[in-house]
């Protein structure tokens, strides 16, 4: 069994599965890193919005649980998404996405009349394009991001309820060419908790040394906070990973982020410092001492940790 | 009539008129899109601060009322800007500017002995530099930013008394070469107000699809925000727009902002989604519900604005 | 006596001292700007942490004193700082680092046993990489940054006591021919303290107009805050420095900044307006109010300083 396999197999039942969901574009088949392809397709995904009892929230796959978060949505520079969103909720909600292009008749709040009622569907368009030029010879900026998308309607106009009980996902927008890593997590910091856990407990993480592993960072409710990763670091620009020699992006292993605000990045898990029980967390203190904080295990090729017992699964 | 003079027509008397004045540089002719020219020049600029009532403080130029926030100025790197202020209120205040360069005795603080006593008048001497070399072959940065000016002595030494009022106002200095909008507005989160408006709301700005419009974002008080902008983005980098492809800046449309700190960035008006009333809003949910929002109406040429009820004028 | 030899003397007992103890990499001869040399060296530190009485604590290095903040450690990207840390304290602590390498071992956490028990040594070993490729043909960051190390034991799991009370430094890893400074200063902004300082007042820093002045700046604690410093900027990116003309970076003087995270910048004294009492300060109107501020003494070459009393110390 290759690390691959293996790594798939550890997570299946795992803590990190409800948060790992995506609907990846095809990867460039063996032989150096995976990168993204050329984009230009049509992408049709069945969402629905749904109770997930105590007061939650949340998105899932037609056919699938509701998470939260809810599911990773990707998509290539040009690819076109058609949302088949369903509201399986009794109050009227919407999709209200960040970063792609989309008209009024598709952001998603009451003001612009963009929303679903309960029991109907919508499928809201959203769209992507590659950089170009414009017909002034003005560069125009793409697509590609890390975004995400999220209730706008349920409690108040901005959706306060809707996105307190849990509803919203990330969104990858990649440019042809991007890396592809081996496993996509998200992590909300939202409140003062980390994808509304319970006890405000983040989520465990799980990778083996060498994987590729990509995190999309978002940040919902009224307070700021500030990530932070142990042991992993990467570049404060589109990708979290620098260009090259001459990207003179900051590379930071803490980052201040706000409510609404999104970023992402990837890393070589253990790659600087090998096997271990990583801690990522908010970094204001009083966040931190209340248990926003996670693990992210990074296993050696035979599985173990050093310094830490994997059957006392302490945090 | 053409799309501009369309623009500036419907423009005049309305609401986005006491943010949107500004002293523009210089743009090149028709046929390509308008650049900023060569600096170099000497600007005299004759400012005023006095009272609005109700506690309320602005900025004018002579001849013109004061508003909050004050008149966006303009510069090329390169520029002298000589600012003959006149002390219209009964305390003593002056200009402190962040940027540009300046002696300490343009610092417009009490520190500094550089404050205008009520009824007098000084010339603060603001100046810009283009990039380039230091005699050591070092890089020298130029003053190129979107940076802005404010009371630092009504109230407490630091002017929290003069800014809570309403006496601030934006700074563009341009690069030789940098595009020029055709509308440029200011949006300064004050407390939990925008541009210190009654009831918390934000003020509504306009422009016809096409347009290139710049928002110059300002942060004052104690508080920290997210701002917000549906269905536009912009680049996290100097000008708010990709150099080109080799430009890794994270493309964003919620930015994390705090007291003191401005940024700035151009959008073409509804160039991924067409005309709407998008709303711009803090994305802290407790301050975009207690009213830190307000509309940016795109408008078809025709003047209509799909989804959107201009005689209700629902917010 | 030249003007650097004059800066030096000025300094010695200066209340500048305390935080600008550093380690410096040898740098280049006289002739051109001096930059960092090529790394790849073994660097042996003797750190100690100890108690300074009314509850604060400090690092120190062996045969000096402990302060707040400890002493600034710097190393080229390719060298391995070798830290024998000795806790002095009456409770179990560790060096936390972030930014560079390290295995799960040298974590400094109690999740992963990496603490030093009262009146114990260990040492802490922290890697650092110059850029490079993958064997996959990707390209890895380097390790350059402005980072810092801290206690994340005392009072919590996440060292709330320990940060509180003054355990923390600033790191610096140069890559080959980063520009070296003529000085470095190292600003915390913890709480509503800078510096821990009493009274909440900043520390003065003095340099002579031309110098190099290098400041690396960490936030600690609960709180969020803007840093800006008058009469100067840099750029937000790795160094603060432009890298040339391509580089979009926003040239800024007042960052948001957070909890756990770090910065650094190098300005040339006075370069854009001359010798000055130039303020830097917490933006926050009640941080700044409270006592968030302090001094950079620029002195003209003679050591007056226009617009200011030095004898009265009047801030």
């Amino acid at each position: 069994m290759d690390r691959r396999s293996f790594h798939r197999r550890m997570l299946i039942g795992g803590a990190a599965v409800a948060t790992s969901l995506s609907l990846a574009p095809e990867a460039f088949a063996d032989g150096g890193p995976r990168t993204a392809p050329a984009g230009g397709k049509e992408r049709h995904i069945k969402l629905f919005a749904a109770e997930l009892g105590k007061g939650r929230m949340g998105y899932g796959l037609a056919g699938k649980k509701a998470t939260i978060p809810g599911p990773v949505i990707e998509a290539v520079e040009g690819d076109t998404l058609y949302i088949e969103f369903e509201n399986r909720l009794d109050v009227s909600t919407g999709l209200h996405v960040h970063g792609v292009d989309y008209t009024i008749s598709n952001d998603g709040t009451k003001l612009t009349g963009s929303l679903v009622k309960p029991g109907r569907k919508r499928t809201y368009v959203w769209k992507t394009h590659a950089p170009g030029r414009r017909k002034d010879g003005t560069y125009r900026e793409g697509s590609a991001g890390y975004w995400h998308y999220h209730d706008h309607a349920i409690g108040t106009s901005h959706g306060t309820g809707g996105v307190r009980a849990g509803l919203f996902g990330g969104l990858i927008v990649r440019r042809q060419g991007d890396l592809i890593p081996d496993t996509t997590h998200t992590i909300v910091f939202n409140e003062t908790s980390i994808n509304n856990g319970k006890g405000h407990a983040g989520p465990t993480f799980e990778a083996v040394v060498g994987e590729r592993v990509e995190f999309v960072m978002i940040t919902h409710g009224d307070d700021f906070h500030t990530f932070h990763l142990h042991g992993h670091r990467w570049a404060d620009n589109r990708t979290g990973l620098l260009a090259g020699p001459e990207d003179s992006s900051q590379l930071i292993d803490t980052r201040v982020v706000g409510p609404g605000a999104s970023f992402g990045f990837q890393v070589i898990a253990g790659e600087s410092g090998g096997a271990g029980a990583w801690m990522y967390h908010c970094h204001v203190q009083r966040h931190s001492d209340k248990g926003m904080a996670g693990l992210f295990l990074v296993r050696r090729e035979d599985g173990t940790i050093p310094e830490y017992d994997d059957s006392s699964h302490k945090h």
